[in-house]
């Protein structure tokens, strides 16, 4: 049973679908199930609903489950009994957040899907009294949604998670935020331009993204003024807090999941030629579908991307950062923590050691940790072994002397 | 895809392979995942190998997986690495513990295997600093395995997780052993005759599984005796249980998934044909194999089970449970929280209520959960959603006046 194209190389194991994609968000789910997502149990009765490359049917699947979860978070609440509830909210976070991979952007479908997704997590952080609070940090007259940290953490070090190109603000909890937050660090959470719901802001992807990045940092300061500041980022954000660290500097220390020196050399190199091309326009897009060459799961994802780079769509974004995005590895003056799952794309591999070994010249503390196969972190963002990825971080925190205590 | 029939209805959720047992099992060890198993990752690295209904490949598979992760453990501990190593020396013991499940009983393998179990087991809890040890409950003249909690925890109850008939003392580390810890109870896990590696001892599930539960009960009565007694019994476990409160009496609570008053029924009803007749010899499996009435899964597991009920093997079980085996319900005499997955056998969940509502008339604290199949928990022991069981547990306990706090 060969398994279909995902839209990169983004892992190896098989987990139950034929097409790539919806495979590999299986096994993003069932990681998502070792730090408070759906049980393996819930996920599953999603997952035998769903027909194999059907993204419709994905997104029915998880719609049901996420009502479901709703209602039994409701009725715990009812019954008093916050962690119960607080476990189903969280729940009905993750089938909400499932449902929009696959779900056409600006539907009223994926915004009725985003809200319930947003109500769901902040409903799970009151019933399980989680000091994090929703946050809004100003950005060229917008304001970027986030969360962040309440209270007086015991760690004098912020952790400022910082997503990719599939991320919202509740992502970033499962990718680190409470398990920074467990360990007593002050956590911040924001979605950049061109990830969540900032798109229907009219932000995308591109300068504005980093520059936000900067806005947010400096936000943290102010709130945290005593504390250092670590960067911890993924997927897309291996690339934004590398190219942060070359432009702006100034952070204590930096983990990335994969760096990424030249994004646009990443994209040619790793994602599937029909991505490459001009195919944003609905025209195009049909020419493709009609040719067999677009499967309807790489068409609505085609379209999320699209929406998320902007009127140039892809194509235009990668030769924006062909001209401006590529990154100064000698420049980058912080250490750096460089995760790398092997099963990932050759050319994310290689910039990722290329930028290990510049910055490790500066700072002596750098580290490389590479995830075989066999260990479960081998997929992109090591999302099918997310504790063991967690435990190298904090560990090399401590190491460094940023410790949480 | 029709699944090939497992040893009973266990579940419905379709995980990975078509052999309904192996099915079960692939399941089981993604809930493991959620309580500190193997990730998702490293366990599809094992399925992956593993060729459906086949157990030799199942067990070379993990075999191969619990060496790798040991190599990876006693890497990190020479680092100095004490949570990533207890991370990898957990997960070692979780892979020697699912080779265990297919492995032939009484061979040097499964001993080895055994062996792998508890030495990762012990290392992970001293490389984590975890407050338990290895202790050694006296019975009969022999010496019962189990695991202590050391120190002095916060609560002033004593939770004595009870396993069924495939069970090994670890696994209640996965089955609210580590859950009551982490909330603040001491714990009590111990091997009963007939479970974990008990047989090879010449002890045999049998009226010596209550008395033995007896003599448990005593123990950690001696060790913490201020303190109330919970028993926590799980799959066969949840018949020891009402039939130790129906005999013995004498603990604050109970907890059981599911309470069984018939087990000689609950085998009648539930069991496949072929494991209730007497296939106990070597020379009537080899006839049912040629028959293909016995697959190589069932083989395997069929033998483990004999082994288990001693040399009259399951039928000269069925038979005694029949004549002295039946609860009467009418003297359980403790206040009772019955979890039941609505995907487990009919005679379950009947039985389940019909002990429910007869505690429920003494003690009114008596609570019974169901789990549906989008929960999570619907399946046998709710091992597809463990931390969803772990919170009605412990809210549970909290509600009765038998809080961790």
């Amino acid at each position: 049973m060969k398994p279909e194209k995902d839209l990169g190389a983004r892992q190896r194991h098989h987990y139950y679908f034929r097409n790539g994609t919806m495979d590999f968000y299986a096994g993003w789910l069932l990681g998502y199930s070792q730090v408070g997502g759906l049980s393996p149990g819930s996920l599953y009765d999603c997952l035998n609903r769903v027909k194999d490359g059907d993204p419709g049917s994905w997104v029915r699947a998880f719609e049901e489950a996420a009502a479901y979860q709703d209602g039994e978070a409701r009725a715990a609440e009812a019954r008093g009994s916050g962690s119960i509830a607080a476990q189903h909210h969280l729940a009905a976070t993750t089938a909400a957040r499932a449902a929009l991979n696959l779900c056409r952007v600006r539907t009223p479908e994926a915004v009725a899907l985003a809200d319930r997704m947003e109500a769901s997590f902040q409903a799970a952080m009151r019933a399980g009294a989680t000091p994090i609070e929703p946050c809004e940090v100003p950005f060229e007259g917008r304001r970027l949604p986030g969360y962040a940290s309440t209270g007086a953490p015991s760690a004098r070090t912020l952790v400022v998670v910082v997503g990719g190109g599939d991320t919202y603000r509740e992502d970033l909890w499962f990718f680190g935020g409470a398990a920074a937050l467990t360990r007593g660090y002050p956590v911040l959470m924001v979605d950049l331009p061109g990830q969540g719901r900032t798109p229907s802001l009219g932000l995308h992807f591109g300068r504005a993204t980093l520059e936000a990045l900067d806005a947010v940092v400096r936000w943290g300061r102010a709130r945290w003024p005593d504390h250092r500041v670590v960067l911890c980022g993924w997927s897309g954000g291996g690339y934004f807090t590398t190219k942060y660290v070359d432009l702006f500097g100034g952070v204590d220390a930096w983990i990335a999941s994969t760096p990424i020196e030249d994004l646009a050399k990443m994209f040619e190199e790793a994602m599937p030629a029909v991505l490459r091309g001009h195919p944003e326009g609905w025209a195009q897009r049909a020419l493709l579908r009609i040719a067999g060459r677009l499967s309807p799961v790489l068409d609505v994802s085609l379209e999320k991307y699209s929406h998320q780079f902007g009127p140039g769509g892809i194509a235009g974004a990668v030769e924006l950062m062909r001209t401006v995005g590529r990154v100064e590895v000698d420049r980058l003056d912080a250490p750096l923590l460089a995760l790398v799952g092997t099963s990932e794309a050759a050319e994310a591999q290689a910039q990722a050691r290329h930028v290990y070994e510049a910055v490790h010249r500066r700072h002596a503390t750098t580290a490389l940790v590479e995830f075989s196969p066999a260990s479960g972190g081998d997929a992109h963002c090591q999302v099918n072994n997310f504790p063991l990825a967690f435990e190298h971080i904090f560990g090399w925190l401590d190491r460094i002397g940023l410790a949480a205590s």
